[in-house]
């Protein structure tokens, strides 16, 4: 068909594909190479760039190129590319346009304000200077629920920025049933009094030979370095310039091996999902994850499921030894595999196990839920912290620093985001289990240690969708059913009964 | 005084430079860090910027805010910033509203391939392969330089968008001034018969000591690493996203000291110049280097008249020999002063010595005057260049890979830039005198190894210039009169004289 009202919209949607691209290579650059001198010319770049993104974005003509192509594709069936960008472009532009220019403007200036006071507050341990700007952030964070709209709950309006269909109460019902299960779990352990020694991962590893075995193990999980780029960064992330040039970050600890170990793995499948969206979707907004949750569930899929498991270790142990030969030279792959999935109820969410990770999260889900209704001022944040740390976890921290300011988030004024890590979380599960079941050649693979038909599973399910579907229609079409918690459970049940030992 | 129309242009003025920093941004990330595989995506990216940016810097809009800015600014001294800004915004406006679009896609799209065919070339020893595309551009150029316009010589204006202000049939007077002067003093060292033994720098140099020591003499020569990064690149370069974030790449030779201690020194003098423009100069396209011939200025006295020096030398000579005990344990200053200073009419000019550095460029000079005069058809090309290499050097290559392929310029289409290489030199010999004559403190700060009174004096007088001035008043500003031949002839006899020992 000759489409020259989808031919037009496209070249808008290149345009404006590039520009928030070339953004990404700023960003990028800005955390991994730039001297700190640079920064304030680098945001007035960024910020010269994000102006015309949003003219572009939010441009009438914009809305009325959407449209034409809407009509033009009209009899097409709904998983059609074309027709699937449309609806994305409509979303997008939609929730552009509900904003007014000067509040973004405004919300983009308390945030950087707000987001430098955190970082000197939580190097201070003082909750008390960031207190003001926590509370204008909610304020600004009301105002952009109700400029968006929502049907029962403002948080939903924000939640749905990052987890498209997502709500608050479906979200709570899943949750609740995941800290049921989990509780008595976590209880059953501490009741056992099996600890598990983790002191081999604590010695003195040199950072290149780190570094050579995060090449190594990216690799084997599937992540095509010809397409990608390892750097060095202070907070860890994955970006993509392009599904053939998306990277990751790693940080190194000299006397400690997981952060590198298992944050390149998360990154990998971050960036192994970006690698696999289909070429076809290129230079457009679906040419990418799905979502927020969607995107962590395969990064705690190359990181949990795959990287923590004992099958895995059996396979890849040795080579880490060879790496390491007088740090890990007498100790065995079970040992290995019991220390890096020690259970241990602990105060900072980015170090915590398969087990409580989820309990941090939902601490988080409802403290900012709590805040938003105006239950919660931002004062009594650092009192509810601890009363909440002490309910689902057992333990309290001793400080606001391993307490409520050890997250970004807030800060960023990002509401509304940390329940998708939870959601990744389950998503992983689900997906695991399905492709399991979907042939019997993923589980035979994995035994021996590859991931290549797990990954061929996860390119054709999920991967080369890219943004095509909400998640709610990607996981009912690559598992069969709605999300929900049941899988996650049997996970986590199975492989923890089994690590301590219980019933 | 309340300058609303010049505050108008800033604006204009400010996203125009964001977007062209942003390019480079992408440009710089492309060359170091970008996997090949990225490269489609990324000439999409910085096409689209590009296009913005061609937009911007040719609307009719942007002309009036220019004159209306004008209008606004006419009593200031000549001198001052604005009145300055102004100047470059006309001329940079003036020359690409005389290009037409079309021009600039056929051109660059010319551009891209004929560099493809010219790697190829290069690499296959084919001139054959390479011509008809040189024809091509030497056509476009010709075009082009009638779109811009002149007075005596087409070439003058593609030498005019280098080094402003430049005719060919000054440069062409000033080069057969170093020709004069540098044939009899090759001719007397070739007499002599003494030739020196530079094998200590053909040795096996641990490339992690090759760049701590490179780290080491950029930070003593005055390059600030606080406000740059030093990368890897094949073909290494400086760049600036501002003057606090402008970097340098180096390349390693394992077997070969040279390219990396040169090189390094060579683009922290690109950097230095763009780190010392003024604060009040940024965002604008004042704040960075005049011309090609100025900064070449810059990376050569930091390279040559500082780095290939008997004094620095004697003072910096015991670090490079603590950094390499077992290569230079056995070696001396003044033997490690000689060996970098060996004089030898050779093939490449990226390799040449000081002495023979301007004949290659003399050469290229003649060639491609004569080629956009319709003298030298573009067959020819490689017989002329045998014949010049014989008549100005004294060798000619073997084939065409050492001879008219081995420089990139031509395939992409700059015409006209080559002269600035030994303008570079012959500003960095005349501004070196005039800062030696300005104030004792510069030679007695050299011949302790230091660059703080040479930098003190170039910041003054160049760097925090950016380009408010045309290199003509520049030079003339910075050392009481115009450019010419004499103080370098007087270096270059002065110094090889002493190194030969001739009368």
């Amino acid at each position: 068909m000759a489409s020259t009202a989808t031919d037009a919209l496209l070249q808008q949607v290149h345009r404006i594909h590039d520009i928030g691209r070339a953004l990404s290579v700023l960003s990028w650059d800005r955390e991994v190479n730039m001297p700190k001198a640079g920064d304030s010319a680098r945001v007035q770049q960024m910020t010269t760039l994000r102006q015309l993104l949003h003219q572009f974005a939010t441009s009438d003509d914009y809305g009325a190129a959407i449209e034409s192509a809407a009509a033009e594709l009209d009899g097409l069936p709904e998983d059609d590319d074309r027709r699937c960008l449309v609806r994305v472009l409509r979303r997008d532009y939609d929730r552009s346009r509900k904003l007014p220019e000067a509040f973004v403007l405004e919300l983009s200036r308390v945030g950087a304000a707000a987001w430098t006071v955190w970082k000197q507050a939580r190097e201070d341990n003082d909750f008390s200077n960031f207190q003001p700007h926590l509370s204008h952030l909610v304020e600004l964070q009301r105002e952009m629920a109700g400029l968006y709209g929502y049907e029962q709950d403002p948080y939903d309006a924000l939640l749905d920025g990052y987890e498209e269909g997502a709500r608050a109460a479906q979200v709570g019902a899943v949750f609740a049933a995941v800290k049921a299960a989990t509780v008595p779990l976590l209880e059953a352990i501490a009741e056992r009094g099996r600890s598990i020694d983790d002191s081999l991962l604590h010695q003195p590893f040199p950072v290149a030979g780190q570094e050579a075995f995060a090449r190594h193990v990216g690799a084997v999980v599937g992540y095509d370095f010809a397409r990608g780029h390892l750097g060095t960064a202070v907070h860890p992330f994955a970006t993509v310039f392009d599904r053939n040039d998306a990277r990751i970050t790693t940080r190194w600890y000299p006397d400690f091996l997981s952060p590198s170990l298992f944050g390149t793995l998360h990154e990998c499948g971050h960036a192994m999902y970006e690698q696999g969206t289909a070429e076809a979707l290129a230079r457009t907004p679906l040419g990418r994850g799905c979502s927020s949750g969607i995107h962590e569930s395969q990064s705690r899929m190359i990181e949990n499921l795959v990287g923590r498991s004992r099958v895995f270790w059996r396979a890849h142990f040795p080579s880490l030894q060879a790496q390491f030969p007088q740090q890990l030279g007498q100790a065995d792959a079970e040992a290995f595999y019991r220390a890096i999935n020690k259970v241990q109820p602990s105060l900072i969410r980015v170090e915590a196990d398969e087990l409580t990770y989820n309990l941090h999260i939902i601490l988080r889900f409802e403290l900012e839920q709590a805040m938003l209704s105006g239950d919660l001022p931002a004062g009594d944040l650092p009192g509810a912290w601890r009363d909440g740390m002490q309910r689902l976890l057992g333990v309290a921290p001793p400080d606001d620093r391993e307490g409520c300011l050890q997250d970004v988030h807030w800060s960023g004024a990002s509401f509304g985001y940390f329940p998708t890590y939870a959601l990744g979380n389950l998503h992983a599960a689900q997906m695991f289990e399905a492709a399991l079941a979907s042939d019997p050649g993923v589980g035979l693979d994995l035994a021996a240690g590859r991931t290549d038909a797990l990954l061929g599973w996860l390119r054709e399910q999920v991967h080369r969708h890219g943004r095509k579907f909400s998640p709610d229609t990607l996981i009912e079409r690559a598992t069969g059913r709605p999300l929900g918690h049941e899988a996650f459970v049997r996970y986590v049940t199975s492989k923890f009964s089994d690590l301590y030992g219980l019933a």
